[in-house]
């Protein structure tokens, strides 16, 4: 589950709808695989743990989809959330940190099927420094700045321990970028026009064990 | 955001209250990292982009937490979030698939401060089968359905590559554990009794996509 730094929301979709789009999106991915034309809120609800009113509601919030007593087209459903999402925008995105979680990120084919573009990744190693992952060439972490500018990059990865995390995001605050995804496990700082999503790995665990626990 | 395959809940609670526990968990870790001994509901909220009204809710319906006009004590309020998501059960833990994300895994601190035990890894390349990360050896995944028995584990994480995940997750429910955290981009099917959670990393990213194109 995701926070935006700013809890300001576009428009009046509230904090839990949008939340709930990428899951939309995402089902709506495995459906268009597994060959499905059309789907019902009831079995999306059922897929997303998540009730075909609460679905319905959500959707119509954005537009008018699907057709009463048919359901939705995944397609074009599909394309629709990505829309809304502002996926197939082709996002420029830059990965700080290339230890293991940076290379797995950078190796994470699921970023290409979204329609960002990985174009920069960066490190303070030495012996990092100039190997490529995933065809893109690590750089050094001083040349960030001109770098963002000079690539158009917007979205930026933070992979780094913490105790870099911040100075990282200053970095990248002050390069023009316009958001930050970030994986280390500690608060950053960043003005209120930076849009920031701190990934909680823990969080997975946590809803694991409080499943398995009161089962 | 999470989503259990099984959308049944324990008890009256709403999916949404209980995907919502590890986030409350998170920030009042983080709360108590920053020395706060006191928190209201707006502080709270304000923090997650939650309604105070929607906090005072999740949590009355686990109990009585906080003090009317004062607010929740940090420390007290965490134990007992901790308790009900089972966290402090010391849940043993094993990774299958020793790539790059498994190991970024394996070396995550978070996993120790919630009380998970790391007691194996496992992979099949004979190049990565016994080396050690974070001080435990990597074993031949052919011998995970003895070790996940005998070492009593109870949690498996997938970190195979999505062509290996449904054999991976077959071996895991063989071996009698409890509960599945996939990262491999693919659905698995398990057994109603299995709590699975699939972790897609392309949420995060989608969220920020919206927040910026909507900004």
């Amino acid at each position: 589950m995701k926070q935006p730094a700013s809890a300001k929301n576009s428009n009046s979709k509230s904090k839990a709808t949008i939340d709930r789009l990428p899951l939309y999106f995402r089902t709506l991915r495995l459906a268009q695989d597994e060959g499905i034309d059309i789907i019902s809120s009831e079995e999306l609800g059922r897929r997303l743990g998540i009730t075909p009113e609460q679905i319905r509601k959500d959707l119509a919030s954005f537009g008018q989809f699907g057709k009463k007593g048919v359901g939705y087209y995944v397609n074009e459903l599909k394309r629709n959330v990505g829309d809304i999402l502002g996926l197939n925008r082709h996002w420029n995105i830059a990965i700080v940190g290339i230890g293991h979680l940076g290379v797995a990120l950078a190796n994470f084919q699921n970023f290409v099927t979204l329609g960002f573009n990985l174009v920069a990744l960066f490190d303070q190693d030495p012996n990092v420094i100039g190997t490529r992952v995933n065809h893109v060439k690590v750089e050094d972490t001083k040349n960030l700045k001109s770098i963002v500018k000079e690539r158009r990059i917007q979205i930026g990865i933070i992979a780094v321990p913490a105790a870099f995390a911040q100075e990282v995001a200053d970095q990248l605050v002050d390069a023009g970028l316009r958001g930050i995804w970030n994986f280390a496990p500690v608060k950053i700082e960043v003005p209120d026009t930076i849009k920031i999503v701190n990934e909680d790995l823990s969080i997975g665990l946590s809803s694991l064990s409080y499943h398995i626990t009161h089962e």
